[in-house]
């Protein structure tokens, strides 16, 4: 075990001097496409190799084809952060290889799963009550909503979203074999409940922050339609759910608690590691039919159901320490000043942009993204984009609203700090120029 | 950082401990339904706690709660390991928090992945040119193949495969709707090709090494029928995939080269941490045509299909590093040198049971699983099974095979020696007596 000791403590060396430096690095990798793959054998070794030569071939031959999600100046996307205790966590969950298929395989895991979802629902303000499980992403979760929602309606097969929705929608309702109603959204993105039409469906999609421009759907005037008609309503709030930590923030997910199924992704927004996408539900006997099915192998004596019972997958990593741990080390307190400062940020941004008349803002800010271009053609814009994100400085991701293209600035690294938004700021204005020229 | 330094070194410590011991604590957690969850806190914390905490209440509180799947008297279900280097690997993971959504998102992830893949593929002897992804778990790649081989055979609504087949085909089936058609197995727990019919079939699900008596599908009179009639032919190999890294054992997965698409969990049997599950496919595009979805967000300027465009769900975690990790730490040639010494111990506890009258061996043994019963009644082998796994000393689970009911010693665990096995028969010999005193 010495071997495990010294390694041990030069990946944590590895991990601990990468996170002092990630500042550093170009946040977009620079790599072209199959360059990577060239550097590596094309064979695996026939006898071992020591783990000092991972590290070595990490920093040699991998780096260089890492897109530093974890540095300040990633605004691309939804900006996330796998925070320090979240980290730990890992070499805890790993070490102790917990496999969740059953309750007595950990009740360990099956029980905090339930206490730490129950805690976040707190935080977050939702009804008490909830039942919670843990899910790899979004995408899966929103598939496991749609499918126990399919099957709670017998002969309705059309799902109802937002025309901003996001594409695990799509995907969700290919796989379910379900017709997609996309309904147009409003001057601010928003889905208009006026269009909203309900024949045939078996679950609405409200999104609260969409993937574009963080856009809230009408949720409570949704939920009044979904209530009248029979119809399950899932939100999807993976990016923006973490947002309702701060009381303050709350009217943005107004009704939210009266769906049959939320979702929230606590990688995102919430300094948990790479994945962890929380669902809540209030119909859990509705899960448990439509997931629920033992074979003799995994029969046993004690009476507790399963959380594979909820759900598609059989076996699950022990993800509830991480959000325990997160949860714990930053506490109620230290999320609302992460969320608040980010708010802040993203406000100061949205500011600059507001103030310089070569630039606009396209889109209500309700959190932490802004969407913005430069005064001129879509061209113009994805060709500074193309040259910002080339600078390795910084790192932002783009979309299109109202059919024209938009840059989008997403604060949500709990390492970004006011400097790194000016510098974002200054890069921009400086390849504008520059391209300009 | 220097608390992440320090917080690290503990937690690093404190895995390191806990392999060290693993051996000496109850492999079952005994505690009962809800035990935990009372000694858990019902409201999260209002403000920061230390990490210290964390690792004090995982000694405190969980651990009761914990079944010690990384100790070497785990024979339940596929006794799996996280071995060393893969534990150390997770620590890299979650440093770097790669979240691959696009290539550019993280060339290194999806070129590891492309290239790791290869490597597996070339140490199980499959067919080069396949192309291969990970997955969480096998009930999401089994779903995912399922779903592509729908997609590719439109209006075939049958998904065939043994009664012996693993829950996780009755559930991808439901999920997608597919109606499933189970073929008896013969006396060998095989699935009888002469009572295969495919009439309207989009898939046959084959197995090697099913999950009861790990008994192999007779894959190349599968693949005979479907060639002929153009069905899709998914190879489960989840457990047993691994054994292919030992030329003498290949004989067992003769014809699954000439799979659509193949399983196989690195988590289970070759030291990889949970999750880990590979999938190949000689039908790419198959699987591109049925998943890929580029939303304008998501549009990239280079020209590179993503990871995310041949499966169900857009975010991956940086998988590839712990099975890169683990391929190089052990090479070929330490994963055939314990897979064998697996393979060794299962034949001498099967010669034991075998060389005892008052027990019988109840299915042949391919690998490293011993079906077996003590002769008697059902009752009494469920009672046996509950007295030992209450000792602590050793965790075994059950099945049933044809109606009786059956134990089943999995040797899986990288850590397990001959000592364990032994002291394996050795409970259950005592608690046999035991019972009928």
């Amino acid at each position: 075990m010495s071997t495990f000791r010294d390694d041990g403590a030069a990946a944590l060396d590895w991990v601990a001097s990468y996170l002092e430096g990630v500042r550093e690095r170009p946040v977009l990798s620079q790599v072209e496409p199959g360059e990577i793959r060239a550097a590596l054998p094309a064979s695996p070794p026939d006898g071992p190799e020591p783990f000092s030569a991972v590290l070595r071939d990490l920093d040699d031959v991998l780096m260089p084809g890492i897109t530093h999600w974890q540095g300040p100046r990633f605004f691309a996307y939804f900006a996330t952060t796998a925070s320090e205790p979240g980290v730990l966590a890992e070499i805890l969950i790993a070490g102790l290889n917990q496999v969740g298929i059953l309750w007595r395989t950990s009740p360990a895991l099956q029980e905090l799963e339930e206490v730490t979802l129950d805690w976040l629902a707190q935080l977050l303000g939702l009804p008490s009550g909830l039942h919670g499980h843990i899910e790899d992403t979004a995408s899966t979760s929103t598939l496991v909503a749609l499918a126990v929602a399919r099957a709670a309606s017998p002969g309705r097969r059309v799902v109802v979203c937002s025309e901003h929705a996001h594409s695990s929608v799509d995907k969700a309702a290919k796989l379910l074999e379900l017709d997609l109603r996309k309904v147009p959204g409003d001057e601010q993105f928003r889905l208009r409940p006026d269009l909203l039409d309900l024949d045939g469906a078996c679950a609405v999609v409200a999104t609260i922050g969409t993937t574009s421009s963080t856009s809230v759907d009408p949720v409570p005037a949704i939920a009044d339609r979904c209530e009248a008609e029979g119809v399950w309503l899932h939100v999807d709030a993976a990016y923006a759910g973490a947002a309702a930590v701060c009381p303050e923030l709350r009217d943005r997910f107004a009704g939210w608690g009266r769906a049959d199924s939320i979702v929230v992704n606590p990688h995102k927004w919430l300094g948990v590691p790479m994945d962890c996408s929380t669902l809540w539900t209030s119909r859990a006997d509705a899960f448990r039919d439509a997931f629920s099915l033992v074979p003799e192998y995994l029969r046993v004596t004690e009476e507790v159901a399963s959380l594979s019972e909820h759900t598609q997958v059989l076996g699950r990593r022990f993800r509830a320490l991480k959000l325990w741990a997160v949860l714990r080390c930053y506490g109620r307190s230290g999320l609302q000043e992460r969320i608040r400062e980010h708010l802040r940020l993203a406000a100061l941004f949205e500011e600059w942009v507001r103030a310089d008349d070569a630039w606009e803002v396209v889109a209500p800010r309700p959190f932490s993204v802004v969407c913005f271009r430069l005064r001129g053609s879509d061209e113009d814009n994805e060709a500074l984009l193309e040259r910002v994100n080339a600078t390795g400085e910084v790192f932002i991701s783009h979309t299109t609203l109202a059919g024209r293209y938009v840059l989008r600035l997403a604060v949500g690294s709990f390492r970004t700090t006011e400097d790194d938004v000016r510098l974002a700021w200054d890069v921009l204005r400086r390849e504008a120029e520059a391209l300009r020229a």
